[in-house]
């Protein structure tokens, strides 16, 4: 089979559906603003790439003034070092011998830092990095997101100092992933933790914030140093619900073809969970459709949107084609080889989503 | 990088995490319980690839008896053709000249059915198929699912009508994707549609009914010839709570691997939406955990599970490797480049997801 990514020079409009696609004019002004803003504020901001995937986006933003990026996974940081990333953090708990051998030669050739969140974690990353390069850690600290991160300064300062007194690592600092709203726990954290750290001697010289949801009150936690966000980059329906982004820098879309209108309420989509994901992110229904604000996509299976349209004036016809605004667009990326951008209605490029399934 | 695919011979324990897995003897099982039934009941099956994707698998399920296979999508079916599949049935309302082109070369290698709900599909199909090998064309009939299909035999015997005047389709009988419980209606519903087409001239030699869940129920449905399902091969947590499978039957796990216990009460593992999809299928949490059946993970961010084990007794550390029962396993299968296959704790094979991502 020939794979169905178009030319340079392609009308979107001849694009096969589903696809995600993105506005490159949407993209630089969304790297732009979010820089700026940063700068503005004096804080360093590293650009989580989950959400793209895409070396030559990631270089956009480094381009714009990021510090360096963030991964999720080993792997992902491995395919960005070998695009020529030279200083990522990634934000895992890192466990056993395969992976630790891996992160091992992955730290003798990128400027590394991970995080650890229990003496488990420390001491396996200590017993892997006895000799050569030391590796920098941080700390990841729960302040009200209730997944992984240790609950108390006195936790936070007893784990700095077992990475301290491990010959291969190096306490570099803090991290701490917050809820939309959290600024002043973050910060009451920071503080206290910073303070129990100096009263043991201990240096943090990074303090690392995070979320895309929050952007704009990064300035609120005096305390952080950087600042980690990957969604603000393409947006979505959630940051469009947090007010992070208007309708004007949502720039990526699934376009999808109607393909069945089986009643007059009723019209069937392309675009099932293996191209809009089935990820609610606190929504009922699965995405925006542009141009039909009462439109509500109801079901989702794996190739096929189920769309109640019996609240909309327009109601297109089979083979007519839409653009959906996915509730979140981080897990999109990741269900599709490549990506499309356009500017002004003509494919620009198609993309290699580099980082794609890199779960590991 | 390097990938992380284990080696035939690896033991289990020693393959990265997340993972999907696959027993081989569960899974002959399950191929050889299903096809023993269709066969009995004299019932042509037409397993669907969906859940798999792996040319392989869908080999297993021919030489078990199968006559056929069924792809949502004609790229998926692109992707089997080339792996030798010569009997193929495309469950998809197909659209657009870029897709009937494919679809004309297509139907120059394979025996290809496809099928249709709408005079705007089969007139596409219509001018794309003027010459050359007549196109097999399904109507695809809604009996509760409430996706697509139309909604009255009179309606399915006017597309037939349509159908069958075009000189380069060749109407073939009727198709459906019925709800769980829903064999009165479908059986209803396919002798009225018969009887209408038998008074207009027009043959049906193939209705099509499918689905998983209901699969031990094909024969409560007599008019029905060929069954479609692709679930049944791994099973999932779906099918448990379905009645189709039992416990012992569960092909496919994602190995997993604790990564936080920030709480006594909470658990971290290492597969989020990115290995486990956000698919509830109706539940409120995301996977059975085996051996742990009063944990809850409660809370799926991309590549993190948050698990409430305040419920357990037996509470694992940071570094214990499980296996979680996703409720849905196709869409777990289309997120990974490959599937590690096991017997007796120990690797057997590696498959390519062939037909992963493939959404056009």
């Amino acid at each position: 089979m020939t794979f169905p990514w178009p030319e340079p020079g392609t009308k979107l409009s001849d694009v096969l559906t589903p696809m995600p696609i993105v506005d490159e004019a949407r993209l630089e002004a969304n790297i732009a603003r979010a820089q700026g803003y940063m700068d503005k504020h004096g804080i360093g901001f590293r650009p989580h790439i989950k959400t793209h995937k895409i070396p030559s986006v990631a270089r956009a933003q480094l381009a714009a003034g990021a510090i360096g990026i963030t991964c999720q996974k080993l792997t992902e940081a491995e395919v960005f070092a070998d695009a020529g990333f030279d200083d990522i953090l990634i934000t895992y708990n890192i466990l056993g011998a395969a992976r630790l051998a891996r992160l091992r030669a992955l730290n003798e050739r990128v400027r590394l830092t991970v995080v650890a969140d229990s003496a488990v974690t420390v001491d396996g990353l200590a017993a892997a990095f006895g000799e050569g390069r030391p590796l920098r850690v941080l700390v990841e600290c729960d302040t009200g997101a209730k997944r992984c991160g240790v609950g108390t300064p006195e936790e936070a300062v007893a784990l700095a100092r077992r990475i301290a007194a491990a010959p291969g690592l190096r306490f570099e600092g803090l991290m701490t992933y917050p809820v939309p709203g959290g600024a002043a726990v973050v910060e009451a954290f920071l503080v206290r933790t910073m303070d129990l750290l100096a009263g043991v001697g201990l240096d943090c010289p990074v303090r690392s914030g995070g979320g895309s949801p929050d952007f704009w009150q990064a300035h609120a936690v005096p305390s952080v140093t950087e600042h980690r966000a990957g969604t603000y980059v393409y947006n979505d329906r959630a940051m469009l619900r947090a007010g992070t982004c208007g309708a004007e820098d949502l720039a990526m879309q699934v376009q999808v073809t109607v393909v069945s209108r089986p009643l007059p309420d009723r019209m069937v989509l392309d675009a099932g969970s293996k191209a809009l994901t089935s990820d609610l992110s606190g929504f009922t229904d699965h995405g925006l459709i542009e141009g039909m604000p009462e439109a509500r996509i109801v079901v989702l299976s794996e190739e096929h949107a189920v769309v109640d349209i019996s609240a909309c004036e327009w109601r297109p016809g089979v083979g007519e084609v839409l653009r959906v605004v996915p509730n979140h667009t981080c897990p999109v990326s990741n269900l599709f080889d490549r990506v499309v951008f356009h500017r002004d209605g003509v494919v620009t490029r198609v993309e290699p989503v580099a980082a794609r399934g890199m779960v590991w």
